[in-house]
C-alpha cells in the first residue's frame, strides 16, 4: 500500500471517498449522502467517511475536495450548492484527525487527477478541464502545476462571460459559458427547440422534460435532431474553449461530467468552434480536446493525489 | 553599467530600442521606422538598432520583443501587422550577432516589465496586463512567471470572445474583447454615437472623425458625452477582466496602451463590471485594476529584463 492515500469528494448530493494507490486506482470505497444541514454537519459526514476507510489506523494522509470558492487557506469561502459560508474546512479536519489535509476545489482536484492519471497523462507541461454537469466546472495546469490563482479562487472557467447579456446562468450574471453548454444546457436546449415545434414528432426528443442523457443516447442511435442540439451545445463549449485557449495556450482540454459521454457529436462541433476563434489558427498548433478519462473519480482521486508530496507538486516517476 | 542589457521592441510603425539598467531604466535610446519590405528588411533594421546602441561593442545580451505569434523557439509565426510569416527571428538575430538573443512577444515582454519594475511591483505572484492600443494586447505572470504557453501562444487576451456573435474583430472572428475595449473602439463608438445622433451639438465630440484621445482629453474636461463613451468602453474592458479573473484569479490587473491615459472614466467602469460578474464576488479578494507605468517603454524594457537570466526569471533582490 505505498504511496496510498485518501481522498474525498464533497459534492451537493454525496460524499465519495476511496483509499488511492500512487497510480491513481482506487483501492476501497466509502460513500455517505451530503448533509443537507449546516457546515458542522457535512464535517462530521466527511469525518465518517474517513474514519471508515481508515479502518486499519494507519492515518493515511487525507485529501479532500470540495465544490465552491476554496481559499490558500482551505477555506470554504462560498459554495453555492452547499449550505456553508466561510467554513475553515481544512482547519476543522485537521483538528479532528490530528495530521495534516489537503483541502482543494474539486474542478482543480479532478483536473490534477486526469493530468496526472488521466486523459491528459500524456501533456507535457499544461492541460484544462472542463467539467460539464449541472453546471460548468474547471481546473487549469500550467508548467506542470495546479494553477490555484492569488486568493486560491482560480479556474472558474464556466464563469467566463462568452455572451455578454445572454443567457441568465446559475451564478446569477448573463452570458457565463455555464449557461450556454453545461450538462443540463443540453437538455434545457431540446425542451426549447420542442417548445418552438423544432423536434419532429416521433423523435426520441418529443416528449416531457426530455434530458441531457436522452439527447446523448439518441444521437448515439443516430437521431439527426439530438445530434443537432449537441452540435449546437458544443459549438458554444467551443467558443468557451478558444477563450481559454487564446489565452492560456494548453496542450489538451479534457472534457469531463456527465454530458462528455455524449462523445464525438458534442466534441466535434467543438473542435470545430474553438478552431474558427483561435487568434492565427493557421500558424499555431492546437489544444487536443478530448475525452476526460477518470469519470465520477476524477475528484476524489485528484484529491488524493494532492495529499501526498509525492504526487502532489508533479507526475510521479514511472 | 552591471546588470545592463539592450531591448528592443518592433512595432508595426517603429523600431525602438534602449540600453537598460537592471531596474528598468532606460539609459540610452534609438529607433527607426519599421520597414514596409520583407522579414529580411525588419531584421536587418533590428540590428541597426543594435548595433547603435551597442556602440562601444561591449556586447551586452540582447531582447527583443514584437508583435505576433511567436513560439517557445523564437520563430514569428505570424503577425497581423507585419508582413512577415514563419520568420525565425530568434536564429536570425542570433547567426547576425553570435550570441543568445531573448525573442518574445511584445506584449508578453511589457507584462514582464510591469511585473518586475512597472505599475504591478507590489504584487507578489501574479499579474495581468491588457494594452488598448490598436487592438487590445496582453500578458500573464502567473505564480511568478511569465505565461508562455504550450506553444509560446498563450495571453491572446484580446481575442478572447466576450459577446459570440457581436461586433467583428480585426481577427476575423466574432465578438473578442479587442472589437470592443480597444483604443480604436473609444473613436468608433464615439463616431457611432455622432451617427446615431446622440452627440449633443457643441460638444468636443461633434467633429468629424473623432479619436479616442480626444474622447479622453474631453473626459478629462468634465464633457459627460465623452464620460459616458469611456464608461461604456470601461464596461467592456471590465466584461473581459471578469472572464480573465474568474479563470485565473490574478493579484493586480494593469491596463497600458494609449488609451490608458484616459484613467478612472475608462478604469472606474471597468472595475465595478468586472467585479459585478465574478464568481462568488462577495466572498472574495477582487484584482486590483490600475493604469500601467512604464508607458510606451514597457516592450523594451521587458525585452532588456528577459535578456539577462538574473531578471529573466524573477524580480531582482533589492
Amino acid at each position: 500500500m505505498g504511496g496510498a492515500a485518501i481522498g474525498i469528494d464533497v459534492g451537493g448530493t454525496k460524499i465519495a471517498g476511496g483509499v488511492v494507490d500512487g497510480h491513481g486506482r482506487v483501492l476501497t470505497r466509502e460513500q455517505v449522502p451530503s448533509p443537507v444541514g449546516d457546515a458542522e454537519e457535512i464535517v462530521a459526514a466527511i469525518l465518517d467517511v474517513i474514519t471508515r476507510l481508515d479502518a486499519d489506523g494507519e492515518a493515511l494522509p487525507v485529501g479532500v475536495g470540495a465544490a465552491g470558492l476554496i481559499d490558500l487557506d482551505g477555506q470554504v469561502r462560498y459554495a453555492p450548492n452547499l449550505s456553508w459560508r466561510d467554513v475553515p474546512l481544512r482547519a476543522l479536519l485537521e483538528r479532528s484527525l490530528g495530521r495534516a489535509v489537503a483541502v482543494e476545489n474539486d474542478g482543480n482536484a479532478a483536473t490534477w487527477a486526469e493530468f496526472v492519471v488521466g486523459g491528459a497523462i500524456d501533456a507535457r507541461k499544461s492541460a484544462v478541464m472542463l467539467t460539464l454537469g449541472t453546471g460548468v466546472g474547471g481546473g487549469l495546469v500550467l508548467e506542470e502545476r495546479l494553477l490555484r490563482g492569488a486568493h486560491g479562487l482560480g479556474a472558474e472557467l464556466g464563469h467566463m462571460v462568452i455572451a455578454e447579456g445572454g443567457r441568465r446562468c446559475n451564478c446569477g450574471n448573463l452570458g457565463c459559458l455555464e449557461a450556454y453548454a453545461s450538462g443540463n444546457a443540453i437538455g434545457s436546449l431540446a425542451v426549447e427547440w420542442r417548445e418552438r415545434g423544432e423536434i419532429p414528432d416521433g423523435s426520441p426528443l418529443d416528449v416531457d422534460g426530455v434530458s441531457g442523457p436522452t439527447v446523448a443516447r439518441a444521437a448515439a442511435d443516430g437521431d439527426p435532431t439530438a445530434t443537432a442540439v449537441l452540435g449546437e451545445i458544443g459549438r458554444w463549449l467551443g467558443v468557451g474553449m478558444a477563450s481559454i485557449a487564446n489565452a492560456v495556450d494548453p496542450e489538451i482540454i479534457v472534457v469531463g461530467g456527465g454530458a462528455s459521454a455524449a462523445g464525438e457529436p458534442l466534441l466535434g462541433p467543438a473542435r470545430e468552434a474553438m478552431a474558427a476563434r483561435l487568434m492565427g489558427a493557421a500558424y499555431r498548433q492546437q489544444p487536443g480536446v478530448r475525452r476526460a478519462e477518470l469519470g465520477a473519480d476524477a475528484g476524489l482521486v485528484g484529491a488524493a493525489l494532492l495529499a501526498r508530496p509525492e504526487t502532489a507538486g508533479a507526475r510521479p516517476p514511472q
